[in-house]
């Protein structure tokens, strides 16, 4: 930790400074600049509330924090891409890992609400034919208001299993609240942790001892560094397999729902090993943009997308101005393939027509 | 709800979209202007989904909805303010209720986290003492990193209630998850409900059942349209007893923790009819600007403010260098009752020197 | 300028630091700390590109700048408040001097443009007689569209030098590039920059030789930092009378045009010694929000408002929807000229009543 | 345009804003629905000032604007793209035009300024090698802070046209001011207007009458249709050659120097014809992140990108923390080719490898 003090700071703040960082068991550094005093503060442990307390004491400018927040996640002690291995339960025999955070670039689909068992097995069908990996689908929904659709909640977990037994898809699905997890962990194959709740951090920490992976998506106004400590909430409870999903963040711009930031790709690759996927759907909020986006997102490095496909768009009860069809979705995955391989990844569409 | 058609639309499209109305039961009205078409969409109940459905539809350049969705909360059909009146549970005898939406501007203040019974007791005699009417300071804290002080829990929660019983303070403490809220009801006078879960809407169910007032913090990134709408959520479990608090959005700039948007008073003011509160202490992030932010948030209309107030902000567990002292906030009060006169509202100051 | 290295950096990563400080002419203090180590830089004159340069050396994790950027516009250097003192040109004898940045709140009013004799000469008789001291219109309008009015030109000036030869009022007009300078200097008092020229460096340099007070609206998106830097290309020219005007930057809420920072004006006036005002009008948007922002700035500590005032709101040429009638400002005057006393500030009310 | 009345609207309020409408040479169109009733306006020319004028009547609960602002610019009237066709002045005999909104995506690069004759010709051969087909470079700079480096003004000019006899490649800089426009255009081949000069609506318009093409920078917080509307300021005057180039928006994160805005390549596409640039140095602000945003840019279907070279960025006198060094750009040419040819476009590599 550094505090630079102002200009005006005398002799007496200085002292001042010294001795709060000296009551707090660290040892201070003086180098005295031709305008302003710096104070280097060394030692460990550096107690939680030192920045806050030394920001506001006379003559004191401003204090920089020097060492790194991500004890887990931070890729300065973990230099190597976390690989997260997931085996879909109950999935026809034979039915391959998905492995995420490889060469493989991992493609979810499926629509934003379970709405049917018709909607569902259609969607799974479809996309498992063009090469998705794993289906995504919402049981309980967060809506903005409460006089909207919110899930079929258990039924629709019930659909989305069904629809894994036959086709090996691995299923993704939100969970809302901590006490829902343990019925969620029992469906699912991957927790999805909603923008709106992703710095609910009991929901965190519950996910975290649930002993499955997780994709945390990022809030509406998250700072990456604020996201990556979301993601150190669950592996603190010893869950290592988490990954980053970024869904648009909120901008003035109004032309898109959201604003993707395709920049969180190489930022979050450089402070972490965490794998890291961009959900193009909620970002674009227009169907129209979702294609454009999702070649733009395996370019820039993405570990894999989240797309919102439906078999009938113009009638979802949820999201459908910005769900592709099934049809999109199959012409679009030969697109994805062939910037994935420009940039040395893959897609596992080959074996999918083979099949 | 209004479909705009683009110029480029041809008679089939606007045929398509008559068609699409008439199908959910409602009726059409076409407007050809010299360059386009508007089709004006009329009857109830529209589904909440056909508007995102239109949107997709070729021809169509936009849909705007006309009819109000607040419900509970807007002021079109309850224009009177709502008044919230609060007896602070086993106060002493002649203790009088707090009201807050009326003409005496609340003054809520105290510590971030409850830290020790010295401490909330210190705070809490301080605050009465300069002519607070509720205590502030929360038991559970949602903290950015897992390695953070996070609150002493219940034990916090017998402090606050200890502090109550010997000046007659309100309590308000924040509640972060659903299976919490039965357990803080037992303390608590107002329920807080902190930025981040704004939108928890399970947890605003929870405690719109349980039947005491609610505070609930705007998001960080939140429209004020959607905080609005947040609040219809707990409404709708039959609570009327809603109050709004703005502590800041996130911004780009970054001279203060937020940005205050201390407009939000009066557009809350024109929209809803539920009292609205500034937090000046998390918008400024620094307690050298916290005293101009509460003189500002009682000019422009603010039916209360909830500052943090702390007895030794230096050494605070939590948010020290947005705390003002004790002495500080003394000095503070007279300065908000002279604003508070000035735009005709008052502050209890007066009772307070006399008592 | 403090280098902070990653923990992964090594001994020869730090040499190489170093090496580059000391060949820049400067000297290098090292703070080894338990995880990572600080390089302190310390000498004069520090190259401007060198933070920038360091940055990218391997090893270098973060660069901080030390030393304030504000030569002239800082508090540091120049502790007492400036006050800009304007003596209207040809104003009657007698008039007193407009004095901005000392105990009086100074109000700015007028029509966004200037669209007729008749009506700046209406706008500047109702603004005196509620107790203005200047009058704002624009004879040349930046306007989003080039389908839009924009404004007089020079008859424009005209308008505005004879209403003020009637009313004794000082001048403020926008003047939109450099060599429209010497024009605008022949009729003006004060210069405004408007925000979409904030950054038009040209543009600064020029008022900063014209010799007359400068009004510097803050950009859409400027820092604060920023915002004084602009001042300070001004100041750079000898021109000490630089005022500040914040109006509202751009963010993510549409319920107001733009969202009034009112945190502007106890930050401004902890890093400077300029003046700041704010313009509630382009922050608002509407004219409903005028009142209660005008009333939080000047709670908050502005030196001053600019407020858009029409004869005939429903009728301007631009910006009518956030204008506020003659009557609607004679009314709010008073109102401001209380909550300027309760916070220790005066408006030229009184001496207008007895006029 | 469509008025939206309030819930609460009275007759009166209705037959007012007919009334204004009809008073305007225009006809009202009423729908009554059953909470609110709509007033659809019909005929031309609309007055620019009618929509604001009747946001403020009472009763009036929003004005939705139908007709497209973009006559020049908008696709709906001009279906195709955009081609630009430039001929680099005194370019050495045979050297191909360059065309931008083409099957090619143009790739301009170079430093941020030109520093000198060895440093701007070794840019220009080094990217000519690599396949590049114009060459940047600022000699007239705008700067945060008025004590940086500013460029060579008409050396640096007169450097860069040096550097095209030799090499071929089309120039691009920047142009700052409008009496600057007629010298610029002596050397120039395109004109570069500044994010910070995006508004700058006289420098616009000399553009527009110069007869060169233009690139135009998004403002730092410009919405996309404020941008487009800028260009038609320039098309306005008669210069069709106008090309749009993102270079990051300004949002609250902090890890990017802006925040790149990919969608927009797809939404000035379906809403513009005119060609559309990513500009990936200034919104990454960071060399490391060059790259992938690049990628994505093209996949996302950018007509071309504009990327920071410098022989030796770290001794580059502004802007090297975000140049690549030629080497890199070398490394970066087949790659960005390679997701070229993946979404249909090309580059032209295969020439510069041949040559």
């Amino acid at each position: 930790m550094i505090v630079i003090m102002s200009p005006a700071a005398d002799r007496d703040d200085i002292n001042y400074v010294i001795e709060r960082v000296k009551s707090a068991g660290l040892s201070a550094h003086v180098i005295e600049g031709e305008a302003q005093t710096i104070v280097g503060v060394v030692g460990t442990p550096i107690p939680p509330t030192l920045q806050e307390n030394l920001e506001t004491l006379p003559g004191v400018a401003e204090v920089v924090r020097v060492s790194t927040k991500f004890k887990l996640s931070g890729r300065d002690f973990h230099p190597h891409n976390t690989l997260i291995t997931i085996n879909p339960l109950n999935a026809p025999a034979g039915t391959p890992p998905v492995v995420i955070g490889g060469d493989q670039v991992a493609i979810i689909a499926g629509p934003c609400s379970v709405e049917s068992e018709e909607q569902i097995m259609a969607s799974a069908r479809g996309i498992r034919a063009s090469g998705a990996v794993a289906l995504r689908g919402g049981a309980y929904k967060p809506r903005t208001s409460p006089y909207e659709f919110r899930g079929l909640g258990e039924r629709g977990l019930e659909f989305l299993a069904q629809a894994r037994e036959e086709t090996g898809l691995a299923i993704i699905t939100e969970v809302m609240t901590p006490s829902d997890v343990e019925l969620v962990a029992r469906y699912t194959d991957i927790f999805q942790i909603g923008a709106r709740n992703s710095q609910n951090y009991l929901l965190l920490e519950e996910v975290g001892k649930a002993g499955k992976p997780v994709m945390l998506k990022r809030g509406l106004s998250m700072l990456i560094e604020e996201w990556i400590l979301a993601a150190e909430y669950v592996m603190a409870q010893g869950n290592p397999d988490v990954m980053l999903c970024e869904r648009g963040i909120r901008t003035y711009e109004t032309a898109t729902r959201n604003t993707l930031d395709v920049s969180a790709v190489p930022v979050v690759k450089k402070l972490s090993h965490l794998p890291i996927l961009i959900d193009p759907s909620h970002a674009a909020g227009k169907r129209a943009f979702v294609e454009s986006l999702s070649l733009a997102a395996v370019a820039a490095g993405a570990d894999g997308l989240m797309i919102e496909a439906h078999p009938d768009p113009d009638h979802a009860l949820s999201d459908g101005a910005q769900s592709i069809s099934l049809d999109e979705f199959a012409t679009l995955m030969p697109r994805l393939a062939a910037v994935a391989n420009a940039v040395g990844r893959t897609l596992p569409i080959s074996n999918v027509i083979a099949s």
